[in-house]
């Protein structure tokens, strides 16, 4: 069973958004899985009850697994990400992540600031041994299985032994919270052949070889929509965070500017509904902050309840796998390898 | 009035594509201009002679317009860019370069290796002063206007003094070839703030603030779709032609898979074509290989011959507009002022 602390008061439609989620997370996780709701215990409470009373009054059961864990400080967007841990000890994401260091909680889930979560997990947390920063893994929609994109913003330069760190940690993630055993790890580039690339590309390709990795090479930007090159498909895509946060942000502005076109000629808004569901990203739920110690899940900023609720699932679904554990067997397993 | 050499045997479908977007790019084409088809004098007429017998037959007007200049030498894919144009001299792309250098052509476009273009181009056209590579310019399709992104393969790794001479050669090129006067310059980062992006972002952000260009600052993968920011457009983007290729086949490949997901949802093949035809590449024809001493189009190696029909276009709007030699003007204005 998990214990998943959620930030309550993260994200723009909080708190309204983050109470709903964590209801309609735990009418459909396993009963054993309870979650400790974070922030100001009278804000949240007066959210809970609205939301009990009225459009989810079907979801009365599930109030017994909630908890309401006090954090009164309040995070705004113009505090500096460095500055949260410090300067507002006792804001809903020092205080969530916090209980994980203590033993009191299994996992992490906030809408908030991405920058403060990933700050105040790296203190909070701390990293595991061999890795300075942690990476954001995002599932890109594609026309074969969701693929697991990292890092997507966390780290904007980065040296080839750091590629192949994110690739470990993306490929144990697969595994573990996407049941992919094995999974088919490709290296973005330009072009297939592992001479086409940039000096850090082609040096990880190099040391990705050897990786122990089931490593199938370079893929392409046209690889990420189809989920794999003509021959293979692809689990875990493995980039910088300047490479991965553009393609990432250039993908979730895709689809407005698609449904725009296509309403205009004449295609009704259910058939786009349908049609375009799969790219919709609350479909996936949170991006994991993967090489701290712990689990720590971020989610996108205007995540809907639907969004918290697949979030928290991801959260449930990587503390049940121990991934934790996992990162930090294989981690230490390359590095005795190395020596 | 221009006169345009095109690769008659560059591109999968050529030379049949060639050989028939020549034809249509004069029917449309102010009557001053004329066409160079260049490549194995045979294969041409009887691919001529076929198309005006055939579905071209309202083109009969168009033949005089058209000369055929030989070119025995065919590149093969296996052909290293590196060796075509000492191993190969007598190419199509050789050919039809050297016509332009020799003052007997005033463009060049072709659907071959890319590889082979660029490096026959830099080697036959030469560079202008002061820049080593050439970049490559690609039109993406918006919301708003379509925007320029460069380099979107050409050059790996990038300085920031070559990031602030591709906005030269980008500004150049949508000011002459696309009709905007002062283009709204954007670089590509993974934020808005000057600070935001990796160490070779950040400089070139400085530096463009004092390139006397329109710069508008940071723009994010998301303005790409939507041709700018909330608050103003964008006409040309800057990056590194790692991520510019990344992104550009990305965009590639998301209309198919939409498609695909779209046509499963019921909705017809006919409303897809509408709603997406900006989409396609072949309206926006070639990308011009900027910085060489010259015109150098570069188009899709799967083009239709409306696709070169339109990077026809594309070569003789630049030859009209002049744009060669106001790079070189807009070049030597700029080192004048840094010295």
């Amino acid at each position: 069973m998990a214990r998943i602390a959620l930030d309550a008061m993260g994200g723009d439609f909080a708190p309204q958004a983050t109470v709903a989620g964590a209801l309609l997370a735990l009418a459909e996780l396993d009963p054993a899985h309870c979650i400790q709701l974070v922030g100001s215990t009278s804000v949240v409470e007066a959210q809970l009850r609205t939301l009990l009373e009225g459009e989810l009054t079907t979801h009365a059961a599930q109030r017994d697994r909630l908890t309401i864990v006090e954090a009164p400080d309040v995070i705004e967007m113009t505090d500096k990400p460095s500055a949260v841990v410090r300067g507002k000890p006792n804001s809903s994401m020092a205080v969530g992540l916090r209980l994980q260091a203590e033993g009191r909680s299994d996992a992490f889930v906030s809408a908030g600031s991405t920058g403060a979560q990933m700050v105040a997990s790296m203190v909070i947390l701390r990293m595991h041994a061999g890795l300075e920063r942690p990476a954001i893994v995002t599932l890109f929609p594609s026309a074969r299985k969701p693929v697991a994109v990292l890092d997507s913003g966390a780290n904007v330069d980065c040296s080839a032994e750091e590629l192949v760190q994110f690739a470990r940690l993306g490929a144990t993630y697969v595994e573990c919270v996407l049941g992919r055993p094995n999974p088919a790890v490709g290296l973005l580039s330009i072009g297939e052949e592992p001479e086409k690339g940039n000096a850090v590309t082609k040096e990880a390709h190099h040391l990705l070889q050897s990786s122990g990795l089931n490593f199938i090479g370079n893929v392409e930007g046209r690889d990420l929509p189809t989920g794999g090159t003509e021959r293979e498909a692809v689990d875990v895509v493995i980039c910088d965070g300047f490479v991965g946060n553009v393609v990432l942000k250039f993908y979730e502005a895709i689809a407005p500017l698609m449904i725009g076109t296509l309403r205009s000629a004449g295609v009704s808004a259910e058939q786009l509904q349908a049609g375009l569901k799969h790219l919709d990203y609350s479909e996936y739920g949170g991006a994991p902050l993967l090489g701290v110690k712990g689990v720590s899940i971020i989610s996108h900023g205007k995540s809907s309840p639907r969004a918290i609720k697949n979030a928290v699932k991801v959260a449930a679904q990587a503390v049940v796998s121990g991934m934790n554990d996992q990162i930090g067997a294989r981690l230490a397993a390359a590095s005795e390898n190395a020596a």
